[in-house]
């Protein structure tokens, strides 16, 4: 049997084949018409399914998997109003998909799914206890705990972007709340910092400026240092919250991630209690798949 | 069938008899001769049980759960060094209490035992997604998520208590870290900021301020005020993450759970994400007995 996993996202829709053993046999990828409204961007999710499915048995396939973007009631299947997708404000999305693909349809919150793409099929492989991190333009997160996903009410857990890690500063985050960990030690925020940099002498983009910190560039380097102590003060409250025997990285800036770790331990040694001390640090392994496989694995009742 | 529940405490070990509806049928209570050692601490629990058990048929006695402080390896029953208890350091508890007790025991971080007791016997009772906190000298907590018991690694999730809360603060926490949610707004705290307040009028300990508060102080009311702020910080950061339906507040500061509900509720109303804030907050029902249920629950089967 083969999944259907589809990962929805604000610019484009990718739809993917999988097999049990996490294998893409076939993928493909479409715009997403978010501003042409819900009807539009089923539509599209259903065309964008049709071209992965091209030359495949559709008896062969056991069902869809949705990595969406939330916040989504992923028990009930409805999306609770979606930044970026105008009138995604109690859809029920998995019965509008179900209904369009003719097949059942299960619904992940994407960082979740990712967090389930990594424990079965990346870096995460093995591990009962493990805290998956995004840092991209937010902070998402999934975390497997005693062998099971944790999901907790609707499905909403490890919003771990909006653990209040400076509650007090001005600091303003996409979600209203102030001082939320994804307004610091986002891909954003750290774009945001190169910026406002005096004298940074290259791009501020990301990419541009761990290249920098590569040659040496000393302003380049203390804002990686800036951000590995950022990420460090967040990840220390999750290993006290949910105990992970493993954290992976994943998102944009874990391209960096050779640079990032030393920076993130050094804070875990100092900072953490003892006993969480020992829990490690990894690379995500499936990058950009890993929603598309934790999709693939909801379909395959492995998650 | 009944159960002997053990709550080990710094300064007293509890012991009751409890059947499946979780009615305590009997109780006793000795000091804590921490300062002895471990064999001290072992015999004085087998002491408190015998007293316990007096009068009861032990056929009919299915096993014994014990709530203990932490850090403890609840999978293994292994305390991890467990501070007031000199020399429980890599201390088989478990075992060493197995063979006391001639009987299977069964082991629970006590902030995790009284969640449990909360939701198999008090405020919990139908929650499948649930946070206890309880405010005393520290904070500790309990979560349960999807209709299971969160423990993660070692059993040691849900130190709620080491939430980073203002991580570059220097207010340091018996922890060793600085800026814990901890540091801030356990009753410890509390009756620090008590003692600093200039012309307070009033005893600086809780109960003494809470009652100077509904008698109209206005520096108690401000105190007041101030605390449920920090317990609403630290429980908004807990609903992105564990996704609860209920948050139920337990431990020393929780009798005057009605002057700080108000506060607390205002908090996340303002800062919480737009999905979470239909949290209910709710007093523990069990109060000094939620770790002692929790502990029977175990033995039961239904934790």
């Amino acid at each position: 049997m083969k999944a259907i996993a589809i990962d929805l996202g604000g610019t484009s829709i990718r739809a993917a084949v999988v097999d049990r053993e996490g294998q893409i046999l076939s993928r493909s990828k479409r715009a997403t018409p978010a501003q042409y409204g819900v009807q539009a961007v089923i539509n599209q999710i259903k065309a964008t399914v049709e071209d992965a499915l091209k030359g495949f048995d559709v008896a062969d396939i056991a069902g869809v998997g949705l990595a969406s973007p939330g916040p989504i009631d992923t028990i009930e299947g409805v999306a609770l109003g979606l930044p970026n997708f105008p009138g995604f404000d109690n859809v029920p999305i998995r019965q509008l998909l179900a209904e369009a693909l003719r097949r059942d349809v299960k619904v992940e919150n994407d960082a979740i799914a990712a967090a389930i793409g990594e424990w079965r099929f990346g870096a995460g492989r093995g591990s009962d206890n493990l805290v998956y991190i995004t840092v991209s333009t937010g902070i998402g997160g999934g975390v497997i705990a005693d062998g099971r996903v944790l999901r907790g009410r609707r499905g909403m857990a490890c919003h771990v972007g909006h653990l209040g890690l400076f509650p007090d500063r001005d600091v303003y985050c996409n979600c209203g709340n102030r001082g939320c960990w994804e307004a610091f030690a986002s891909g954003t925020a750290f774009e945001k910092r190169a910026r406002e940099r005096q004298g940074l002498g290259v791009n501020p983009d990301a990419p541009s400026v761990f290249a920098a910190a590569r040659q040496g560039n000393s302003d380049a380097i203390q804002l990686v240092a800036e951000e590995a102590h950022l990420l460090g003060l967040g990840i220390i409250s999750l290993l006290h919250l949910y105990s992970p025997d493993r954290v992976i990285l994943g998102g944009g800036l874990s391209h960096h991630f050779d640079l990032l770790k030393p920076g993130i331990i050094a804070e875990i040694k100092q900072y953490a209690m003892l006993a969480f001390r020992s829990v490690e640090l990894l690379q995500a392994e499936q990058v950009d798949n890993s929603g598309l496989l934790g999709a693939a694995a909801l379909v395959f009742g492995t998650a």
